[in-house]
């Protein structure tokens, strides 16, 4: 299935689009789609619904609606980076022997259509597409790396959005160049587990202003998805509700030839997983 | 004033602590101590309803009820590292030349008596007393230090609980020692900027087991809280029920010559702040 989150933002509602291709309301089962929804197999109530014709389609109000992130705002964003090969040699790192973790803020998440934002004082910000993964059980202290998949709601595009400058030159760790506003396009869809068969075999592509620049596949991760989980069930406890951005791969502006083709005003942003769908976003000045 | 939260995970109430010293149900003015109460100026109405004594007095249910953190879940947790200067001597760490920003996820923020948990396989838990700022308004691209001060909504004290292998020598950034279950006791109170005429004058201090770590002021920041405010809203927008934690002066165990003093099982941690009240944890293994 895939879920989505239509409307302005404050007023979103949830929906799901049945095989049929409409778009069916979820307002009667849950008000919104995040911790709570995951928690009480929300997923599974939307299927036993969808099969007994129980969900309305989407007032005509809805057509042409903004679409929002797919989940509502995560308890927290954790993010891996440098988890391609391709990706950290050119970024000049090393590659990693073990997961880089840091975070983003959660209100950064936006829509996959929303403005990206160019913060004041910036020179330097840049794309960054990723399997965006959406916790659906508790994950704390797994044992094994084959529980991990079992904690995965399921799966969307996430637009990692970076200042280098404030990322690697301002002094710190990396999170004062990760959390700007608007920082975090998401979806268009959360496209349950069940429908991706393997999430370690998806295409993912970026393109600013129709020149493509990011062209890999999951395939490449260092970690897989089912490692980061069990591996951030270590350090933390992941909720339902919270996502996992697990990395970029390589085509970066930080890694292209000087002068790097960093974004600005006017910029526009395509990005799409295979199975996952596609965003595009404007780039505008803060 | 005084803003606390009572009641066990997931059913907390709001109060307020009256001129008196009586403690009195805020339920009938809002619903929770969080950014839509900071939004919509919860404060001035929670003093205006005191003034007139339209709040009852709490129930004889809250006698001896769980403090909670004093506000809800927040939406972002930034953490200033190296601020006192020498805090940053004994971390071997530069004197900042700018704010070192870090974040903590929100879910672990935890009431000011609920117990700091040992990570499984951690050896180096260590302590951090500091000045929690909750922010009252939003902050973003603010144009000077002097308007900082107007978006917060008062000061708590906060545990920022650190695990110092996972975030020095696993590889990556500081996050993934910062954000472990429990990791960030708050409160008891949330006493009203109105309250603190100077938050650069604050004695804090930091027992284990009865011995005093560390006993510093304010007055050591490195970067004031204003400027803390003014520098994140250029980096981030800071929103109502948002924490900040400070940092954190000398005497944390790394700081400590070999065997350094971590935390173990059966350790208690007492915390406290000039006017702002005392914390107390037992430290128990996840």
């Amino acid at each position: 299935m895939q879920l989505l989150r239509l409307g302005e933002p404050g007023s979103e509602r949830p929906f799901v689009r049945a095989g049929d291709g409409t778009v069916r309301d979820l307002s009667g089962l849950t008000s919104d789609i995040d911790g709570s929804f995951f928690a009480s197999d929300g997923v599974a109530r939307v299927a036993a619904a969808l099969a007994a014709g129980e969900l309305p389609e989407a007032g005509p109000e809805f057509a042409g609606a903004r679409a929002a992130a797919p989940i509502a705002r995560p308890g927290k964003v954790v993010c891996i980076g440098l988890n391609y090969r391709q990706h950290a040699e050119e970024s000049g790192a090393e590659v990693p022997t073990e997961p880089v973790v840091f975070m983003k803020a959660p209100d950064v998440v936006v829509g996959p259509e929303d403005d990206v934002l160019v913060p004041r004082g910036s020179t330097k910000t840049d794309w960054e597409v990723e399997l965006g993964v959406v916790i659906g059980k508790t994950a704390r202290y797994l044992e094994s790396v084959e529980e991990a998949l079992e904690c995965v709601a399921g799966y969307t595009v996430s637009n990692d959005v970076s200042e280098r400058e404030f990322q690697l030159e301002r002094g710190g760790t990396w999170d004062k160049g990760k959390s700007c506003e608007n920082f975090n396009p998401l979806g268009p869809w959360l496209v349950t587990a069940d429908e991706v068969p393997d999430p370690q075999d998806l295409g993912l592509r970026l393109w600013v202003n129709g020149e493509k620049k990011q062209d890999s596949s999951t395939k490449d991760m260092i970690f897989t998805v089912a490692e980061i989980v069990h591996y951030l069930s270590r350090f933390m406890v992941l909720r339902p509700g919270d996502l996992i951005n697990t990395g970029t791969p390589q085509g970066v502006a930080l890694g292209q030839p000087d002068p790097k083709p960093y974004l600005r005003e006017g910029d526009v942003i395509e990005l799409e997983i295979d199975g996952l769908g596609r965003q595009r976003q404007n780039v505008r000045q803060a």
